[in-house]
This record gives C-alpha cells, sequence and structure tokens, in this order.
C-alpha cells in the first residue's frame, strides 16, 4: 500500500488506498492485516514498526483487546494442563516462560520509541531493563502461580544478558513472581548463535536433565520453535518487535 | 466469559462482560481473542465456531479484512521468492498449495452453517465440492501464477478425498488455475492417519522425488507443519474451522 498513497497527490488518497490488486482498503485495514501476518509469522525479520502503522500498534498494545488476547492465552494454556498433561509431580514435570512481554510488559519502554516505530537502541533498552520497574502481565502472573501450585517446575529463559540478572530477579520478585526453578540468561557464547537456536539449546540441556517439558509461553517465534520442541508452545501477541 | 454471561440475567451482562480475571469486555473483544488464539495456534481442535461467536466470524469471511490479511499473505509469498529463494529452474523447484480456503474458497458451504457455528456434515460438504461451484480467492490466483511464471513447480496437496477429483479439476480450471503439476488427493489408506501426517509424508515423497519444497501456503496448521518442512510456510486466516 506505500507506493500507492506515495503515487498520490495530498491526503485525499489516505481515504481510500488502494492495495496492489486494486482492493479500496481503509488505513486500518492495512496496518491490522500487517499485524495479523505478523501474528502468522508470515512477516518475519522486521526492524520497525511501518511508520503509518505506528498508532495502530500503540493504540492496540494499550487496549483492552491486547489484554483479552493474552488473557485467552493463558487460558488456553490451563485447559492444556489441566486436560491433557499426565503430570507426575517428581519434580521433572517443567514449564518454560520467557520473560520479556510474556511475564515483564515492555510497552512502557516501547511507548518512548513509537510502540516499535524507531529502530530499538540496545543500550537504553538495557538501561530501562536495569532500573527493574517494568509491570507484570497480570495474566502470565496468574498463569505462572497456578502452573507453580500444581506442582510444575517453572524455568525462565530469556534473551536477555546475564549482566542484567540481579535486575531480573529484582523486577520479577517486585511484582509478584517467586518460586521459579530455573533463570536461564543469555551467557556470552549463547549471543554468537540465533536466539531461537541458544533458547533450542537450552530445552535439549533440559531434556537431557530429565525435564519433561509440558509447554513454553512466549511473545515470539524464537522462543518457542526449533527442536527439541516443548510438548506445546503458545504464542502471546506482540507487534512491537521481532526477534530471530 | 461464557460463565458470566450464563450468571446474569437478560441481555444486560451482554453490555458488560467481564472475563475469568475481572476484565470488562464487550462481546467484540471476547470473539476477537478467540479468532486471535485460533490463529496464533493457541486454540485447537475446535469442533465449532462458539455460538455468540458466529455473528463475528460471519463478518470477517465476508469482509475487506479477511481479503487484505489474505493478500498480505499471498505478497509475503512473493517478497520471500524473490529475495530469498535461488531457483534453478531445472523442474525441481517447488511450491505447495492446499486447495479450500486456500486456492478456492468454502465461505459459500460454510455460510449455510453459520460459518462454522454449526457442526459440518462431511456429506453435505462433499456434495458441495462435487457441484464445483467454489469461488477462487483472487489474491491466491494471482500468486499462483506468479510462482508458475517463475518456472516453479506448483503442487497441489488436498485432504478432498479421490472421488472428488473431477469435480476439483473442474472447479479449480473453471476459476483459472490450470497449469500444477501435482494434484494429490487423500486415498483410503491416507484416511487412516492425521491430514498432518497425511500431508507430511507427501512432502517426504516429494523430497524423495529431488524436489525442493520452497513454500507452502494453508489455511490450517496441518496444512504446514510436520516433518519434513517447506523451506518456508504461510499460513492463510481461516477462523471457521479446524483440521487437525
Amino acid at each position: 500500500m506505500g507506493k500507492t498513497v506515495g503515487s498520490c497527490l495530498g491526503f485525499l488518497c489516505l481515504l481510500i488506498p488502494r492495495t496492489r490488486n486494486g482492493l479500496k482498503i481503509s488505513l486500518k485495514n492495512y496496518c491490522e492485516s500487517w499485524r495479523m501476518n505478523v501474528e502468522l509469522h508470515n512477516i518475519r525479520d522486521f526492524e520497525v514498526v511501518p511508520e503509518e502503522c505506528t498508532d495502530h500498534i500503540g493504540r492496540y498494545v494499550r487496549s483492552i483487546q491486547y489484554q483479552v488476547d493474552s488473557e485467552r492465552t493463558a487460558e488456553e494454556c490451563l485447559v492444556y494442563v489441566s486436560t491433557s498433561c499426565n503430570l507426575k509431580k517428581d519434580t521433572k514435570d517443567a514449564w518454560i516462560f520467557d520473560i520479556d512481554d510474556t511475564l515483564l510488559s515492555t510497552v512502557p519502554f516501547y511507548k518512548t520509541i513509537l510502540y516499535g516505530g524507531k529502530k530499538l537502541n540496545e543500550t537504553s533498552l538495557e538501561e530501562w531493563m536495569n532500573k527493574a520497574n517494568a509491570p507484570a502481565l497480570d495474566h502470565s502472573l496468574r498463569l505462572f502461580n497456578d502452573l507453580k501450585s500444581r506442582g510444575i517446575q517453572i524455568i525462565l529463559v530469556s534473551a536477555r544478558r546475564e549482566h542484567l540478572r540481579s535486575a531480573t530477579i529484582d523486577n520479577l520478585v517486585k511484582v509478584g513472581y517467586h518460586g521459579w526453578t530455573g533463570l536461564i540468561l543469555r551467557g556470552e557464547a549463547d549471543e554468537l548463535v540465533s536466539v531461537q537456536k541458544y533458547k533450542s539449546d537450552v530445552r535439549k540441556q533440559l531434556m537431557s536433565e530429565g525435564y519433561r517439558i509440558w509447554g513454553i509461553v512466549g511473545d515470539q517465534y524464537s522462543s518457542i520453535e526449533g527442536l527439541p520442541s516443548a510438548r506445546r508452545a503458545f504464542k502471546l501477541p506482540n507487534p512491537m518487535y521481532y526477534v530471530a
């Protein structure tokens, strides 16, 4: 659509932009289709949210809809655990959580860079993480506690770097998370490979230690794809950024 | 949410239903979150669309938004082929398409069963398919032709049964599809396994014949998941039904 808009004079074209195939669509249609295709994993490796969609994406991640979408994901985890997992409760039943935008929200940070519309500065993000002020995602906190109460070992696997360990623990505990079994962060060697490879290798290691990984929850496909896989993976919505 | 609504008197509760965790939401919020979690593959194996969401889902599959979402998927296929596929053009470059709700739309049929709100009667669906009147999905037809013009072999892999072969060919040709290299339908033996296993086995066979499967497009995860996988898979939206 960008091209069509670009070839028009003035704002009038924005009222009736067309797709390549001639469909008359609104900017909202366009941005919704962008977001949907990000969630379907058809759009990958994007560096920034398209400029014309930063309003739309910002509105979504601040909306009730985002909360309801995420809450539904957490509910489906519980349906699955209750109906399909034959837990042995021998301290080897495990569940993996990603941290950012899974347990803790980075929306307050992303707000400062147009909800992903500006290119990420890693240093700024790490400075923000170091303040340990990220809020919890409420539905994830409830899921975390529910799984823990069923005797499942909670293992946190994050692409955050090791030097953020104490800030990460502070932040998690401050907003209500405690009682996890493992907190795995990226060491220097892990930075040489993709996040997906790093997280897959962590699962391999956990399985070799005898863990049965019943499920993973993450907001990025790199948290849940790759082999070996968990028995089921749950994907939270996140249209603000892409981690490969 | 169902429970909350059920515990209310009259229609007033529909105005401010709440989720399990107390969020005040609209029916639209609820149905959107259902749809989003279907597309994220968090909700699986559903037999019918929730009754209270049949309006919402019906409106979506008749909407411009559905068309734009699907068109964007097709565009991402072309971006991928143009930028990331080193085609050899030796008649072994291949692309797999699913048929129903990928090349041909079953929306006219699903309209008769509340867009998935009523349980599917397989016989009725096959009778409808036998009439060979399913319309094309326009963006898929364009993609089909574009890929073909690049020298890619188009292979159609569908869970339709063999007895529908001639009606399927009639229907495809009538709406503009022609020049495919293979049309693989389910034989009797294939009905003993899941659709995902059947489609994975087809890919295995194709690879053993030397095909490089650059991509798949399908509207069901069972069309694109399972091993061996294509180099990339593209998922079209489809909230009307689930095929395992």
